[in-house]
Order: structure tokens, then sequence, then C-alpha cells
């Protein structure tokens, strides 16, 4: 496997680096490597076995607990007592498709419209948000009439071959097709600071790639993104960041798609979906991961017109999209939000750790930028005396996420320059778990300032003295 | 909405025919319209509405108990308290992805491909089968370095953009895009009737269907089959009408990718799989539908060195594909049919309701033919005075239906011509059940002896008279 292609995976497991992980683990990864193959990779350096979870915890067969600072899906907490009954009880009465009347998922359907702007009146479910996806741009092609697509550089969007076709960041063997079009995501770290200068850029970077589509004879249908750009390293600032490259969009006749996979259901703090920091709406949006905390649940909610007009024309039928058991899950993960008020907590807990992470950067330069919204963060890991002060560190990364791990601390990497070190808790993480992440983040920082110029000194890249300047500015992002 | 197209949707009810439902379901139905809009269409002149399930009856409001003959999801019945309790239990201990070290799907794919051939080694999951069609003509294409695919004239391999590229069954809005080639499906009533016709014509329209390919430019990659083909009208007969297709596909360097969402896990009868009956073994098998008896769980069962060639090219990534909840699930349906003995249970009732089908269309010559094995069972339902004999009668078999479900007993209709009623219930279905659909089926057919005739009238079509000629040969297929 080359460096691009690793590269690509970020925080993969190396089956061949011969890592001594006990005879239980090794017999077991022997028999899963056997069975399941090339296609199925692990996380970290030493993969974690595990066995059980309870809120933003996971445990492994010795008992020993992780703080799980990465899994976006059980957004209400592991093995969640009111997910676990609402389906336990549905199971046992009826789990049918949507072709019979039923009552439930009339009910689910109109709150979760409501929590959209008033023209987001209608919803299909799917399984997966790949599935949602593949669906949103099939809407959107058949109400544009046209097939051209713009995305970020290292968007991901999903698997199927329609949603994989536009997510670059599956890798170099993952061709975009001709109808696809990709920009640059704004870089708040790299992009001219001045307010606005952004996402200005970023929109003038639209408007070329909707020309470059019409020069090869493709209709822009739409332009999706990630209302966190996620994949691209977490773009959350400033805000607004995105609303000028949609204006783009509209006026050249495309649609505006809004993947709410990662930023959706209350993960920035207060607001339910990650689109409303842009200060423009979306024509579709598309729902997924954390929408039924672990069942397999997704959406896409769109306008009336649009909806009647593929339905009309095109039969869409998901056997397991919108079954009463994912609804009952998916309406356990509403109350939960709701009564547990887990909005005000991402938000709370978001700005501590954001706060900490703050103070850990601005004694150690190689944390190049703190980034993030609620309990979605993100930070940038560089090379802070070379040349460019914001060279990317891919290395140093890895074994900020590999210590953590070692710590019992579950995060991974993410990015373009897979130099971001990416913490995305289940909505219930506390200040105690902040606490704990902070701490162990602290020490391997440490540990890492001796050992980390070594590490990058093997790659043949800049060596990373220990301190450095205290109380940078660069690392605070202006709103 | 064109006839086409209403044709193509078979069995669905239409809200602009005015049909009372009563106040409550007619409110539902009007909240339901609003939030979920056209894509999502109901069974039946007048739908049904369900409350709970056990085993393979639906119960509505009322209480009152529906005969399910038609769901092949809840394989192992209605609420079944094993998959509930599995489901139960797992959820109140974890459900993460597969990029951690667990136990349950390591232990649950070795047994899933212990019940394969010997060369198909290696499971990947998805959630539905839409996802594991995408997946398997992914990895075709991949493999073989081609895209061309030949499918079915009514095929339907799901809703995914690339799924529904090789979905014709969808509709004329539908449309196919250059890489794919249709063949028409083999035809036990129509084609000619000697031994191996039926299979060596089928095999020949393969071959031109190739051929055509090659003409566009476009390498041929797969030969993708529902193994028993039963959107184009079930063919099950005669045993191996397969087989010299796939031989032909196999000769010009494509695979053959069964799709067994439909006749996998032994709603065949004795066989486990569909393809089994045609004696040839494919590449790569889809695994869908009642794999989790109602929770999202899909597969694609193939070769070590296809899947280890994509898995080192192509990252694939499904966050909900083999989590351990409906690896749960997946592991309680085959600890059912096992243990319950549920596939010859499908194969006694089987013979006994076709044996009765038999009795029936033998004494009804509107019965053109009864087709099917084990608990998939279809009836052709025709105008026997016409010039031609086997002319389709879609109207009838729509009456019948419909007569089915006001006496509470589900099926449905499918085929090109969607005259062809479809039986498909739970594996659980015991010969009570299917005494209570034949008793029920046998009224039907005397209630429409004189109105089937008026409704055909206001069609145009030939009006069919009363009784007919009893003991006729054609509807009983030979081996």
């Amino acid at each position: 496997m080359g460096s691009a292609e690793r590269m690509h995976m970020v925080n993969s497991f190396d089956p061949a680096a011969g890592t001594n992980l006990g005879p239980r683990a090794s017999a077991l990864l022997e028999r899963r490597r056997r069975v399941l193959g090339a296609p199925y990779r692990l996380f970290y350096e030493r993969p974690v076995e595990v066995r059980r979870g309870e809120g933003a915890l996971l445990f492994d067969p010795d008992g020993l607990d992780y703080l799980d600072a990465y899994n976006n899906v059980p957004v209400v907490g592991h093995a969640n007592a009111r997910v676990r009954a609402a389906v336990a009880e549905q199971l046992g009465r009826v789990n049918t498709h949507t072709r019979y009347l039923t009552d439930e998922i009339v009910d689910y359907s109109e709150r979760l419209v409501s929590l959209f702007p008033e023209h987001l009146e209608q919803v299909v479910y799917a399984c997966t948000g790949s599935e949602a996806v593949d669906l949103a741009l099939r809407i959107a092609a058949h109400v544009t009439r046209a097939s051209g697509i713009v995305i970020t550089t290292n968007a991901y969007h999903g698997t199927t071959r329609a949603s994989a076709a536009v997510s670059p960041s599956l890798g170099p063997n993952n061709a975009l097709p001709p109808h696809v079009v990709t920009v640059a995501a704004p870089d708040p770290l790299r992009d001219p600071a001045e307010d606005g200068v952004t996402a200005a850029l970023f929109a003038q970077r639209v408007g070329d790639a909707i020309r470059q589509l019409e020069r090869r004879g493709v209709t822009f249908s739409a332009l999706i993104m990630d209302s966190v750009l996620s994949s691209d390293g977490l773009v959350t600032h400033p805000e607004g960041v995105l609303g000028p490259a949609v204006e783009v969009a509209r006026r050249h006749g495309g649609l505006y798609i809004a993947d709410e996979v990662q930023s959706g259901f209350g993960r920035l703090g207060a607001p339910w979906w990650g689109f409303s920091r842009h200060g423009v709406e979306p024509d579709l949006v598309v729902l997924g991961k954390p929408m039924g905390n672990g069942l397999p649940i997704s959406a896409v909610v769109g306008r009336r017109d649009h909806l009647e007009t593929f339905g009309r024309d095109v039969r869409y039928f998901n056997t397991f999209g919108g079954t009463p058991v994912s609804i009952a899950a998916a309406t356990a993960v509403l109350d939960e939000i709701e009564e547990r008020e887990l909005r005000a907590n991402a938000a709370a807990v978001g700005a501590a750790l954001r706060e900490g992470l703050h103070a850990l950067a601005d004694s150690d330069p190689r944390l190049g930028q703190v980034r993030g919204e609620g309990l979605f963060l993100a930070v940038e890991v560089v090379q802070p005396d070379g040349t460019d002060e914001h060279a990317p560190d891919a290395t140093l990364a890895g074994r900020v996420v590999n210590g953590l791990r070692d710590k019992r601390v579950l995060v991974s990497a993410s990015g373009r320059y897979a130099n971001v070190v990416k913490i995305r808790p289940p909505l219930v993480f506390t200040r105690e778990h902040a606490d704990r992440l902070l701490t162990a983040l602290d020490e391997v920082l440490a540990e890492t300032r001796g050992a980390g110029s070594a590490a990058r000194d093997t790659d043949g890249s800049a060596g990373g003295g220990a301190g450095g300047p205290v109380g940078r500015a660069g690392n605070r992002l202006h709103r």
C-alpha cells in the first residue's frame, strides 16, 4: 500500500507492522482477517477491542474504560436505556415497511420537519447517510434536469457508487466522473485573515467550478457540502463562511444540498443543524449517523414541490427505510436530546473543552489552530519551525492520536493533510470527560516533545523543538 | 399518472379514487400525505393499517388478524421473541462500528460463509439489498476493469443510483444507462415446452446482449440475476434454467452475481440459496431482506482474491454495516431457521400450498400456471378465451389481490405484465395458514367469475366465462 493511499485512510491499523497485541486479540484478528479480509480496516496502531459501553465510555474485555471522544453515532450515549427500551418494545409489537399505514412514522416525521425552516416540509427515509446522499443527488438531478455537482477537495459523502463519486477523500483509486468538480475548502488557518475574505474566495472557487462544468458541456445541478466540512479538516469559522458560495450556486440555477450527517442533531450546540450557521437555507438536507443512535436510519428532508415531482415520476422504496423500529429509535433520540438538554450540554462542555485546547495550543506551537463549535472540535498539528509555520504534521498528529489511545482516550485524525486531530464525542460528554481528555493530551504533548522530533526525523521532516512561543494569537479564530 | 406508470407500481393505493376508509384512517392518511408525500405509496385499494404482528399474522387497530402471505423480511415471524431478545441484549451492551475489534461479527461471518460453496470465503456487510448490489457491481467493475452489465427485462435490484440503473421494473422514468442491456427472462408459460429449450433460448439472449455491449464499445463485466427472477414473474423451473446463461457470461470474461435478496435464507425450502438450483456457482452473492428479520443488514459474499483486490485498492466502510446489534439479529435469524427447521417447513408447507393452488388452477382456466418452490409461489392470471390463451390479465390479478385483502389475506402481484399473484409468506407459515389462503382464494375466484368479466369488459378486454376446462396439464411444470 503506497503512502498516498495510507495517507487517505488516516489512523488505520497496519497488520504488517508486527505489533504484539497479545494472544487473544491476535487470534481474533487472524480469524477476522480470514473472513472479513481487506475491505475491513481497524483503528489505531494497537486496535481497541470493545466489549461494552456506557454513556461516553467504552470498556475492553479486561474491564478497562476508554473515553470515547470520537464517535458521533451514539449521540445520546452508548447503550442508551431509552433507545434500548423503545426498540425492544417496538420489536415486540411489529416492524413492517411503509406500505401499510402506521402512526409512528407520521408522528415522528411531523416532529422532525418542525425542526427545519418552513420551506422544508417533507421527508424520505433511508438507512444510511450514503443512501440518503445518493437519493438527494437523484432528486436534485431530476428536478434540475442536470447532473453537474460541485464538492470540496477532500469531501466525504458516502460509499454507494453515486455518493463515492462525490467523495474524493476515499483516495486516489476512487476516480471522480466528469460531472463532478472539486473546489478547495475554505482554510481558516492558511487563507488571508481579513474578515470575509475566506468566504469570498471560496464562493469565487465555486463559481469557477460551475463554469468549468459548463465548458465540459455539463449543466450544473447542485452544490453539496457537509455543513462543517469535517473531512476537509473541520471548518466552522468564520460564521457564514459557506453562505456566499451557496448564493453563487443558486444564481447558476443549482440546488444547495446540506449534508448534516456530521453536523446535525445538536452536534454544534444550540443549533439543530450546521447549515444555520451560514445564513442560507438548503433545498435538500441529508441526515444520518446520530439519527437512531446506531440503528440504521437516515433521511432526506426537502421542499414539497421537489419531492412531489420526484415521487410522481420516479419510484423510490426503501424496505428498511422508516420502519417502526428505526422510527422508535429515532424518536427516543429526539426525546433524549430534548429532555436531557444535550444541545445546551454540547454548547457548554464544548466551550470548556475548546478553552482547554486553546490553553494547550497557546503554550505549544505544534498546535497550529483550534477550530470547531459545540462538541465537534479540531486541532491542527503543524511544524512551527519550518519555513512555513503552518506546514501540516501528519506524523505528529498520528502520534497524538495513538498516544491518546494508549491513555485510553479515543479520537482520530482527518483533513486534507491528515494532520487535524478530530474530537467529536457523544453529546453526553461531561466537563469531567473534557478534563480527562485535556490532561491526557497535555501528557501526550509533553511525551512527544522529545520523541516527536525523532519520529519526524525518520521521515526526513523538520524536527520540532520543545517549548516555543507562548500566547500566540493565531490559533484563536475571529468570529 | 399514466397507465404504463401505474402498471409498474403494481397494487398501489390510489388516493384519487375516493375510497371511503373511515375517519381515523383518512385523517392519518392526510397527515401522512402532507409530510411523506408522493414518494410514499401504500398497498391495496383499501390500505391496511397495522398495529401489531405475531408469527405470520398482522393485526389492525380493531384487533382483526390478517394472514401475511407476502412479507419476506420477517422470515422467522413478526415480533420474533429471539430476535427481540438478542437485539435488546446487545443494545444494552454496545453497538459500535467495525473499526474496533469485536467477537460477534467474526463468529457470525464464519458461520455465514460456511453455508456457501468453498470458493466464497469472505463477506462485506452493508445495510440494505440496494447497498449490497451497489457494492457488488463496484467490486465486479473493479476486478474485471469493465462496466457492462446484463440484466433481465423486468429486473429489480435496488434504489441507489447504481442499483436502480439495473432495475428496469422501476418504470419508464428510470432510464437505463448505455452500459446496461436487458434480456427477456425465461418464460416457462410462453416459451416452447421442450426440455432445455427455455434455458438455451435464455442463454442465447444473454450472448446476444454481451455482443450488443461490445458493439457499443462497452466491455462486459457481469451478469446479475435474482436467482428466482421474482420481479420478472418468478421463474423457478425447469431446474437449472439459468445455468447455461451463466456459462455464456463466464465464457465472455464476465462475473455472475447472484442476487439472493429474494431467494436466500431457505425461502425455497431445502437449499439455503436459490443459485444452487442452477448447477452453477456465483462469483458474488448479494444478501438482504430476511437476513436480520427487519433489522437493516445486508451483505456481499465473494471470493477472497476479488475482495482482496477491491479492498486493497478501494476504501469501503459502512458505518452501520455489521454493527453488533445487526449481527445479533442476523445470528438469531440463523438460530431460528436451524432450530425450528424452517427450511423443512418451507418445503413441506410450500408443497402443500402448491398442490392446493394446482387444484384450483385445474378447475379455473383463468389461472394459467402455478410456479415456485418452497414458500415462494406464483400464479399466472390469464384470459383463457381470447385468441392467445396465455394473454395476461392484470385487471383480474388486481381483483384477486384486493379480494384476498378484503378477506384479510395479504399477497401482491408482480411480473412483466403485472398479472402474477405473488405468494411469499414468512417461513413460519403453517398448513393451517395455507388452508386459510386457499379457501379465501377459492372464494375470491368464485366471486370474480361474474364480476371479473364485467371488470375486464370495462377495460375492453375479453370477458371470462365461468368454469372452463378442468384438469389441463399446462399449469403443471415439468421438472
